[in-house]
């Protein structure tokens, strides 16, 4: 299609060129033309998309985003003129339905209620209009003339308390005043009943729904209607013996007024039209004939056009639609000067932003959702950008046994945003647990007391619905504590039971309170080179520590400890860090009888338990952040390690050379973590694993890989066995037999 | 009255002087005697105190402790004959009431369930067997026959689940089978109707109801009835023209059999007369008279019994009373050498212990306030002795923030004991809150979210219905948030109610989310030299710190900051330690103003909220551990403080000098301590107060002195008031004029 409106705008020479003198007598022979304004709709899907962009993406960036917004031009009466924004506002491949047009919004989000509140709202309508008005000269408006529907959305969204602060700007030039010549007609008394059907069929075939805001439509001697797009306006102006209209799809509800759109409309048409190149004047004279009316200067007929307003009776049509006729007024002001206006009113009439308090409306259970994100995403805004939240929130976390420990590790690593969380314990709730194990109440006690893994899994629901907690009722089987045959499925089913929950966790926490029952989920989970961290308290005292992982492919040579130990430098690899039992020689025995209540008890300070659980988790969380997860180096003796002993040097050393690897975007990442609550003191020693280790050694793993349930029976029956088979007992002699001969 | 039984027993003498051999054919001729055994009884109230003395006087001491017993010699027929040990069994000066008789009990309660189960049942009979057999022969059993009824109580508390294993012995000579005569008459068989009233209401009579278990009872030829002590038993036989009878408040229900306390009295008249010394011989004969019958060595008659049995029909009466007819039977075993039985059977009828799980049984209210101490009282056994629950419990704790830090710092409280918590905060819940403050759920943020002060409150009741918890709705004025006069009156009532908050709480912490709001605290509780705890978090940092204690007569010299530095020590005094302020050279404003999301929330790693709140309790309840409370001095340099410095060797001499001075019964009390999660590592800092502090100096503590509301007001609304006063802005001049000279 041949480009008739080829025009082009030069700088400085529409003003020059021409200074059209209007008569302004029409302005007091007419009426003014007025403009129903927009209502601004904001649904909540927007917001939620505002929110979680805001967190995730823009965080502190309050660049301005291109929003979409949609308008309809079949409002029912008594409605309002609104101008929608949803969840959709963010879309890169908006659409809008067929009933609706879209309207292109400017998004300026401010970090702070102070920023919102004292930008300069003046000056975002210019520096925004300048750029409709750039649109306007280069063509694009005539092009895409939906453009011309053009928003700011100003906005502080305050995320903790779900409040989010609004205003809304409709841009729209302020130049000279529209005539209205005659009373608006209903198009019932210019078309006819079929051209007002075949106008809507038309209408309806345009494909592009955004084409459908602004249009031409023509109307020929024969009572032919065709629609066009507008930029073919100046072409059907020049065609004879048909009457062209300006049409738009007209969101006004109100028989006098055509929709807020139209001004753009008007202001493109006069502005365009007159800001041409003396070249192209010719096409002037043409385009004044119809564009100005009853203007001694220019010849033409008034500019005719049509409020498109549809309504739904069965099937669509435009019987509501209005024409207006209407005159441009005289304005000498060149177009980059013009003024622009456009803020919305607020709910009390005045000029001045809107609050929306999304918290009583949404969802709770979604409400709770980002909420509970919030905290954790603002870490990336400005601390820590390059954190990994989502590692954290995908791991699927086994904690062994709900008491003290495991209440207070679940609830951290909710707060961390983690979302699988499986309890396992085979105790009940009892009365003195609730002041200590932060899951329980005094309820949970009652009538016997519930079982500790459903209760712990039931309130980490109550804190958070979008919890996935899950509580298992399991004894974990221990060495020390034997096996009959009577029992023996019984406990295989729990081996089995056991297996299958460490395989399809990826973190385990050892959270229980005894030494043995520490045993068999050390091995399962060194089998399945799974990450644990295991922590343990003594009255003031806590040791927290990760084990090493055991990598399958190293294990038949790594348990030869002259061989793992690279003595020239200062750190352990992951994969050669101990577990709980590398330091013992002794394997794991019954620790339970024969104790009397308060070694019964796990008897602490009370602060023990949630500084060894916030270390816990802490420490697993740093992990998953170091690019090398459970295989991350630890060093052998840190700052404080070495507190008390006259070495300073080395670590230093040590330290500067590693820090990359021995560091995670949190921080250091030691092997284990000693805390003493009465000097305040925390002590982090790495040791390497060992060879006659009961727990994770070559010798024992193998064991359990080849013989199963066959070998830990053995373990569990015989004592002495596992001391036996790993060469402790070796050991044991070879130490005693040193001493005799000393 | 003249000891008639004035015999002694003299070791080694009875078994040569007297080997009477009895015609073993009287037991084939007539029934044996068998006795009805006691039922163990135990109420509650037993478990209970029994509980209260392991946990808070024995512990581990297993030493046997006296108890009480009694039994009833009126149960209604088809009840059992139960021995009851309720909470009066600790009793010192025990007292049984009209109706009951008392037991002797010895209680033995095991450290372990393995030592119960596990300890010589046998050995014991023996042992306490013998201890009876004392009291017979040393004459402490005639003089007070009430001893002979006698039971051990052997117990395993397992006051963690409240279980009580238990297993009472009601020790037995076991001695030759006493002969039934002919079948137990009822007492009105042998006495009229009248004599079986004068009968009763000499029995009431008796007015030391102990006295009434065991009797003489004599009936003249006149047919009058007399009662006597069992002493004067000798006498009564001795006495012609009368039949004398052995009496016993007799609980047995069974027409047949007398009740247990009867062998024990039997083995009294049996040994006790037989073990003589041989100048005593000459009453022998008369005794013998009436004690062994049918026997060719001994002349006599039968050994006439009333087994006292009473009921109730609106009067007290004796009818039910049996008398049995019985001879000794022939015994060669030596008192000494006697074995005694005694073991009750447990409810499956087989000897073995019992166990009882009070937990069911008990007020879950009162059983929740005893096992919530139990972990606390566990602590004094073995670990700390000397630490003092009371002090702590006793404290009235006001928290300023019911947030992250306060949350947490009020359930690690009431693990630690505390009954009396008192929130401050003017929030509500959002549905950010619960996943990090571990008092809040999700349905505590629903319909716009509860009061956050009332909130935790309410859940410190359902954790533990015991606590005194209250929620207070208060805004802290705050410096920088200025007053205007329309809302004077408000802020000086929220000052008043703060006033009144912290004058009436014993240990105030400072647990709010901005600098400004820990002003006025600050300020009001060195005002009332109230103990402070402030917390303050960072991203993965943290400052738990003790204000220093402002002595009021030392405070107007002590503000001069060289007077009070003591350069000679390395540590600072409780009262010369600073406070939040005391580091900072500007007075807090309004930091909430333009502050970005991040900025608002408390964006730190969760770990960091519980890692503060457990030190800033360990800390406060380390200071009411130490003598001298929050004027405990603080090492100006602890060990980690000194980390990474060169300055090793001083530190030691200032511990070991100070070493007393500077801990608790639970370790050290430092002034500060500084948490950096990212290397693991705690510092103990202590600094000096700071004589322009903003909120703890002399001139500032003295203008809130005098000037009080008035002047608040000038600090909220005159930004510089506060260094102007302090000479903070002098000081500034000063150090600005310096920085000029250069």
């Amino acid at each position: 299609m041949q480009k008739v409106f080829d025009l082009h705008f030069y700088p400085g020479t529409c003003s020059i060129t021409f200074q059209l003198n209007y008569n302004m007598s029409v302005k007091e022979e007419s009426q003014i033309l007025q403009y129903a304004p927009f209502m601004s709709t904001v649904e909540p899907g927007f917001w939620h998309n505002l929110s979680q962009l805001k967190l995730d993406v823009d965080r502190l960036n309050e660049n301005e985003r291109k929003i979409w917004g949609y308008y309809s031009s079949s409002v029912p009466p008594g409605s309002s003129m609104a101008l929608f924004v949803d969840f959709s506002a963010f879309n890169k491949n908006f659409t809008v339905d067929a009933t609706s047009l879209p309207a292109n919004g400017i998004l300026l989000n401010k970090n702070t209620l102070e920023s919102f509140k004292e930008c300069d709202k003046l000056n975002l309508l210019e520096s925004y209009g300048t750029e409709l008005v750039n649109q306007m000269k280069n063509g694009d408006a005539v092009e895409k003339p939906s453009l011309l529907c053009k928003f700011i959305l100003l906005t502080f969204a305050d995320l903790k308390k779900y409040q989010f602060y609004y205003w809304f700007a409709f841009l729209a030039p302020k130049f000279a005043d529209t005539a209205l010549l005659k009373p608006p007609q209903k198009i019932g008394t210019v078309f006819g009943r079929e051209q007002i059907d075949t106008f809507e069929e038309l209408y309806s075939a345009i494909s592009d729904t955004s084409e459908r805001a602004f249009l031409t439509v023509t109307l020929t001697e024969e009572g032919n209607i065709s629609i066009l797009p507008l930029k073919e306006f100046g072409d059907a102006l020049r065609q004879k013996n048909q009457r062209t209209f300006l049409a738009f799809s007209d969101p006004s509800i109100l028989d006098e007024n055509p929709g807020w759109p139209l001004r753009n409309l008007l202001a493109l048409i006069k502005y365009k039209w007159y800001c041409i190149s003396v070249k192209r004047l010719f096409l002037l004279k043409r385009y004044c004939h119809s564009l100005i009316v009853k203007r001694p200067e220019v010849v033409g007929s008034a500019l005719e056009v049509i409020g498109i307003r549809r309504k739904f009776d069965g099937v669509w049509n435009a019987d509501r639609s209005v024409i207006f006729s209407v005159m441009l007024g005289k304005d000498d002001t060149p177009l980059d000067k013009v003024n622009w206006v456009g803020w919305e009113k607020n709910q009390r009439g005045k000029f001045g932003p809107r609050m929306t308090h999304l918290g009583s409306t949404m969802d709770p259970l979604r409400l709770a959702e980002t909420s509970v994100d919030l905290n954790l995403k603002l870490m990336k805004w400005r601390l820590l950008p390059e954190l990994d939240l989502n590692v954290v929130k995908d791991s699927h976390v086994l904690l062994l046994g709900a008491g003290t420990l495991g209440c207070c590790v679940a609830r951290l690593l909710m707060a961390w945003g983690v979302r699988n969380i499986t309890f396992v314990d085979n105790g009940r709730v009892s009365y003195s647990n609730p002041v200590r194990q932060m899951l329980f109440t005094f309820k949970d006690c009652q009538n016997g007391g519930r079982l500790k893994a459903e209760a712990a899994a039931d309130a980490l629901k109550e804190i958070f619905p979008g919890v996935a907690s899950k509580g298992v009722k399991l004894s974990i089987p221990m060495p020390g504590h034997p096996v009959g045959e009577g029992s023996k499925k019984e406990v295989e089913e729990a081996v089995d039971q056991l297996k299958e929950l460490i395989k399809n966790h990826d973190l385990i926490f050892q959270l229980t309170d005894t030494r043995e029952s520490r045993w068999l989920p050390t091995l399962i989970a060194a089998h399945y080179g799974k990450l644990t961290i295991n922590a343990a308290l003594g009255f003031d005292t806590f040791l927290v520590m990760r084990h090493g992982i055991t990598v399958v492919d190293e294990s038949s040579q790594s348990d030869d400890v002259e061989a793992v130990i690279d003595y020239s430098s200062k750190f352990i690899k992951g994969s050669q860090l101990g577990c709980y039992f590398c330091n013992d020689v002794v394997a794991p025995g019954n620790s339970t009888r024969d104790r009397t209540l308060d070694q019964q008890c796990t008897v602490t300070r009370p602060g023990i338990s949630l500084l060894a659980s916030s270390l816990a988790v802490e420490l697993a969380v740093s992990l998953l952040q170091h690019p090398m997860r459970g295989l991350a180096p630890a060093c052998c003796s840190s700052k404080n390690a070495s507190v008390g002993k006259e070495e300073n040097g080395g670590d230093g050393d040590c330290e500067r050379v590693l820090e990359k690897e021995l560091q995670s975007h949190l921080g250091l990442v030691p092997h284990s973590i000693r805390g003493f609550l009465s000097q305040f003191e925390l002590v982090v020693p790495a040791t390497h694993r060992f060879s006659c280790c009961v727990a994770c050694s070559h010798k024992v793993l193998n064991e359990f890989k080849i013989r199963g349930f066959e070998f830990l029976c053995q373990v569990f029956n015989k004592p002495g066995y596992l001391e036996d088979l790993t060469g402790l007992t070796k050991l044991h002699q070879e130490s005693a037999s040193l001493e005799v001969r000393k």
